[in-house]
Order: structure tokens, then C-alpha cells, then sequence
């Protein structure tokens, strides 16, 4: 890829009417976005343009078969207003996996660095300091060409939008365990940021909102009787002093933060097990008193505790817990993330 | 729903530089499409305009998150030059049942009807006559909110496009039976026509492609030993006279051809078995010599002979059959799809 790329900027900014202090998630995008088409069997030249609507025929393959992939990730500014990337590299190693899945051309290293970064850069103004502030950052990749036989398209489009975020504090998060839906197949694409495996879990996710409940712990298809993740988050079970959480698998996305996670309790000498959790094992644990805390890992919220999970119509509280390791590894990710920790793994990148 | 269709007929048709004799699938669209947006909780003003580019919001989820359904049909033209439509309210019920398990909107029945058949009258040149010759149609929905939370949308828009088809000679169909790969889960969205699923096929089908098969029949998830559908067919084996083919199931979708060869068969006094099948049992019986026919059942192509499958690495020939049941189907089925024959069930529909 020698194209460089293509900077057009917009003409006025939208960032005055933009309230930062009550930001709802993904509603809001800045003034640019990054893109890129493939076709005849390689990218095309990169551009940075005006946020602006896509045009595509009725017919491009992202409307039928759902051949498309994504990426979340985020930009963190520190105090001295510098902009910090966290594990980029693993985002873009992620979307060319699930794109290999999907029948889908690998985006290249390098164009993938420098369009995130300038894109960035540009856009500066709309990351905000402090704690919680962010700029939430989605590359994604769409199959846009025009023909509907079912086979993988020839022609592509890989976009970077970008939407300033707020830490929400989402209040108590209750989940259900999944006992009849499932998320994904042995053989599947449920490690894949598949688009077609989000929309798949809204309608259970809607049945389980109703029953009060904010998110559902999928369990395998097979027999319900292993805690796979949540809907986008990783998750995490506490019993004793031990951290526990499921091995990615076919079926499991590779978390970012999960494996931050991972690495973080190793270093602090806690005893961490990376294997498959049965139900049973979570439920016996809470009646016994040794289930501690159970969170979920992700990069919209870092950590997520979980306060309360429901199980064949039984709701199990967790109880609450001073020395959380959730809090732990929120500090020290966060601290990582806005520059303001020593960050010993390199994981920190600046723009 | 009293809107009533509000239509702009294109300056010009392009139909006079289609060349029908030379149709490749599903990338020619006629003048016109229907569409109709889903805004304020309820579909709004249904329009027929000019076939012409969609112009959406880079966020739409249905770039993300693949919410998106979608249908396959056909409109026949007999001699008379009368078209003729095969049980389109299953294609409505059946998009609604998808669009259900992707938490979107049901669209209404007689608005359905009435925008298919005012769409195809204005395009009705685009039909051909002749067997094999027919309007492929692809009603489908897309999730358009320009939001990128991963919860169900609040606005859609339903379309149809149509496409010229021609018959086509696949050539010897040979199969790959999945012993890796899987197309759903139980408690999954296989039983629905959702976006997501089709991508999934691509890579595995890609794969088997390389090695000389055209298609891949999917297995269980768990075992891989049960015989379920191809990508975009149903499948049915004939063991001596009877014929058998896999239950639908929250796995498996509900085939409209399917359904319609088991009513021809049954009146026909052909004994019919719906029921679990086992690769194991097809293998056997194609080495004993009682396998007959395999064969796949969609709208596509009807009903698509299947020459051959390879399971765990052993290729299993199906011998050539005279008198061959998929023959008698295909002729029945055309037979009321193009008003050549006596319709018993009341499956056809004129426009
Ligand atoms: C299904 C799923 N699991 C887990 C995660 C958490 O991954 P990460 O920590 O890389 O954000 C996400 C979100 O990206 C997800 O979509
Ligand atoms: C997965 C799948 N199975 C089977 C079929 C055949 O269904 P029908 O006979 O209704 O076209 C299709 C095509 O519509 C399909 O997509």
C-alpha cells in the first residue's frame, strides 16, 4: 500500500453543538471519518473526509447476507491533553481474524496505524479529558457490492467513525443465564465480531430487559451448562481470592480487556484459572458463601460488576464486596489508559 | 395502515440493454422497488421510485450489527403472458417470523401484497415467459437508526428489488458433509432468514469450493453426525422409495419448497419420512445401493440434484436414477409455478 491518504476537511464543525456532559452512547460521531474500498483485488486509495452518509445500490451484500465485521476501541486524553491509544494493534489483529471468517480481505497494518491515528489527530478536540471521557472509536468493514448471489462479495468498504463517550454509571447490572437461547455454534462465528451475531442476541436480550434483567450470561448451546460471556463483555467470576473466567474458544471473542485482565491479576499474585465454569459451580459457590464478586470485562465500561444473576427462575445476589478486584483492575487499566500509571506492558500508544 | 402507495415511475427503463438470454444471478434490478420506512413506532408512507442507491448513515445498525431479514420468491409468466406469483403469504409470514427473532417490526400482510403486485405490473416486461425464466424477488429489511448501541433499532426500512433470472444448468452438484464447520446453534437464528447466517457460510464454503464441491451440507453443531440443509436449500434423500428429509427446527429454516415437495409427495403415494437423519445412515445406504437421490429444494433452482457427497475424506457417488423423484417434482412444481397444470392446493397466485 504506497496511496497515502486523501484529507479533505470539513468546512464547519459540529463540536459546538455537542453537549459532552450528556452524551448517549453512539448517537453523536465528529466532524470525519476514515475510508478505504476494495476492489479488483486490492484497496484502494484511503480517505479522510467529512462525516458524511454512505451511498450504496439496495443490493450490496451487507444488506442480505450480513457480511460485515467491526472493531471498538478508544482514544484517552491525559492532562497535558496528549491522546493515548490502548492495545490498538490487537484491534486490528481482531478485525482481519473475524474478517478471514467472513470471507473478507485482510485490512493492512500500516494504513490501519496511520488512518486511526490522523483521523485522530484531526478530530482532537471532540476527545475529552479526564476519567470515564473518551472517544469511543469504531472501524468496521462492509461488503458493498452490488449483487445478491450468496458468496462473498468482491468489493468492500472499511470505515473508522469515531463518537465521544461518557463513563456511565449503568446502575446495577442483573443478568440472566441463558437457559434456551444461545449465542453461538461450535463451528460458528461467535469469535468473530460477526455483525450478524449482535442482532441475534437482541431479541433474547429484549425478553430478558423485561424481566428486569440488563444482560444475559450465554451459556454453551449445547447444554446451557457453561458460562460462555455476555452479549459484549467478557466475564469474570471471583470465588474465595481466586479469578475465574471461561478459555476463548470458537464460540468466545477474545477479549482485549479480558486478557489485559488476565495479565494484571497474574502480575499482582492472584491465583487466576482459565477454564470451563459450570453453572452449578457459580451457584453452589454463592450458596456457600464463596462467590465474591462477578464482573464483566469490555471497552465500553473497563469492568462491569454484576450484582445479581438469575438461574432456572432463582436470583442469586452477590454481596458487596470492599476490596474488589473489579475496582483493582479498573484503576489500573484506567490508570494505563489516561497516562496517568506507569504502564510496564507497553500497552499504551500515543497518537 | 390506510397509506396508500405512492408511486414515480423512472423517465426511462434500462430494460432494452439487458440481455436476457445471458442473465447471471441477482445483478441486473429491474426499474423499479418498493420501499417503506419503520419511524415512530409504525410503518410510514409505502412508495414504488425508480430502482436508485440507498443513502444511509455510516452508524445505521444494520452495518454493525447485521439486523437485517430477508426473502427469496419468484414471479412466473405463463403463455397468455398472466404472472403468476407461488405462496407468497409464507414468504410475508415467514420474513415476519425472522424479523420477530431479530426484534424488528413485523410488516403488514395486505400492504405486502399490494406493493409486490403493483411493483411487479409496473416492471411486468421484465418477466419472461418460458420455463426456467422468472422475476427473482428479494423483499428484505434493514435496521437504518444512525445509532450504534447494540439494542434493536427504532427505524427500519422494508424494500423489494427484483432481479431478472433465467434457469440455469448448475452442473453435477457435488456436496461436503460439515464436520468442522456449523451453520447454527440450538436456541441460534438458523431457523430464520437473518443476514448473519448467510455470511457465516462463506469462508466454509469457500473452503469446500477449493476442493470441488459446490455446496456444503450442514450438520448439527454438537455431533456432526445428523444431516440438517444446505446454505440455501433444504435437502432430501431418497433411500428405494422413500423419502426422507430433516424436521424443521429452530436450526434448520421452513423451506416453502420443502413444505410444497412433501404435500406432492404424499398425494403422490410416495412414503414420506420427517425425521432426524444420520450421515451414518445415507453412507450406508449408499454403499448397499438403497441411496437413489439426494437432492436439494429451494426457489432458486427447484430442485437441484446433488451427484455426490464426501464425508470424512470418502466421496459417495449417487448412482443415476431413471425415474427420478426430483424429476417428477421439478415438472409438477414449474407446472403450477407457470400455470401449465391443474393447481390442487391453491399455492399459485395471479397479479
Ligand atoms: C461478544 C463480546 N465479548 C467481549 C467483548 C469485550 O472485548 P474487548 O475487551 O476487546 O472490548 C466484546 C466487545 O468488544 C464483545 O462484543
Ligand atoms: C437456509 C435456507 N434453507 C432452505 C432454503 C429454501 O427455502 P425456499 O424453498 O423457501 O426457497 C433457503 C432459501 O430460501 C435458505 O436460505
Amino acid at each position: 500500500m504506497t496511496n497515502s491518504i486523501e484529507i479533505t476537511k470539513a468546512k464547519t464543525s459540529k463540536i459546538q453543538d455537542v453537549d459532552f456532559e450528556n452524551l448517549s452512547f453512539g448517537k453523536i460521531f465528529t466532524d470525519h471519518m476514515f475510508t478505504c474500498d476494495f476492489k479488483n483485488g486490492e484497496w484502494q486509495k484511503p480517505e479522510i473526509t467529512p462525516y458524511a452518509p454512505l451511498t450504496l445500490d439496495p443490493s450490496a451484500r451487507v444488506f442480505h447476507y450480513g457480511q460485515a465485521v467491526f472493531e471498538g476501541m478508544k482514544a484517552y486524553k491525559d492532562d497535558a491533553g496528549k491522546i493515548w491509544l490502548f492495545r490498538p494493534e490487537d484491534n486490528l489483529a481482531r478485525i482481519n481474524k473475524s474478517a478471514e471468517r467472513l470471507a473478507m480481505p485482510a485490512f493492512p497494518h500500516d494504513l490501519f496505524m496511520e488512518g486511526l491515528k490522523k483521523l485522530i489527530n484531526i478530530d482532537e478536540d471532540w476527545v475529552k479529558p479526564g476519567f470515564g471521557n473518551s472517544l469511543y472509536i469504531r472501524p468496521f468493514v462492509i461488503a458493498t457490492e452490488p449483487a445478491i448471489a450468496a458468496s462473498p462479495a468482491l468489493e468492500y468498504k472499511f470505515l473508522i467513525i469515531c463518537s465521544p463517550a461518557q463513563s456511565y454509571y449503568s446502575g446495577d447490572v442483573r443478568v440472566l443465564v441463558a437457559e434456551q437461547f444461545s449465542r453461538s455454534a461450535n463451528g460458528g462465528v461467535g469469535f468473530a465480531k460477526a455483525a450478524g451475531n449482535y442482532a441475534a442476541q437482541f431479541y433474547p436480550t429484549s425478553l430478558a430487559n423485561q424481566e428486569g434483567f440488563q444482560q444475559i450470561i450465554w451459556t454453551d448451546a449445547d447444554t446451557h451448562e457453561y458460562l460462555e460471556e455476555a452479549g459484549t463483555m467478557n466475564v469474570f467470576f471471583r470465588i474465595n481470592d481466586t479469578l475465574i473466567t471461561a478459555p476463548t474458544s470458537e464460540r468466545i471473542l477474545d477479549g482485549i480487556t479480558r486478557k489485559s485482565i488476565i495479565q494484571i491479576a497474574k502480575d499482582a499474585d492472584i491465583n487466576v484459572e482459565i477454564r470451563p465454569i459450570k453453572v452449578s459451580e457459580i451457584v453452589e459457590a454463592s450458596k456457600n458463601g464463596s462467590l465474591k464478586e462477578i464482573f464483566g470485562s469490555g471497552t465500553a465500561a473497563v469492568v462491569s460488576p454484576i450484582s445479581a444473576f438469575s438461574h432456572k427462575g432463582e436470583l442469586f445476589e452477590v454481596p458487596k464486596q470492599d476490596d474488589k478486584y473489579s475496582d483493582k483492575f479498573k484503576n489500573l487499566l484506567n490508570g494505563i489508559q489516561y497516562n496517568t500509571l506507569e504502564d510496564p506492558y507497553g500497552w499504551r500508544q500515543s497518537i
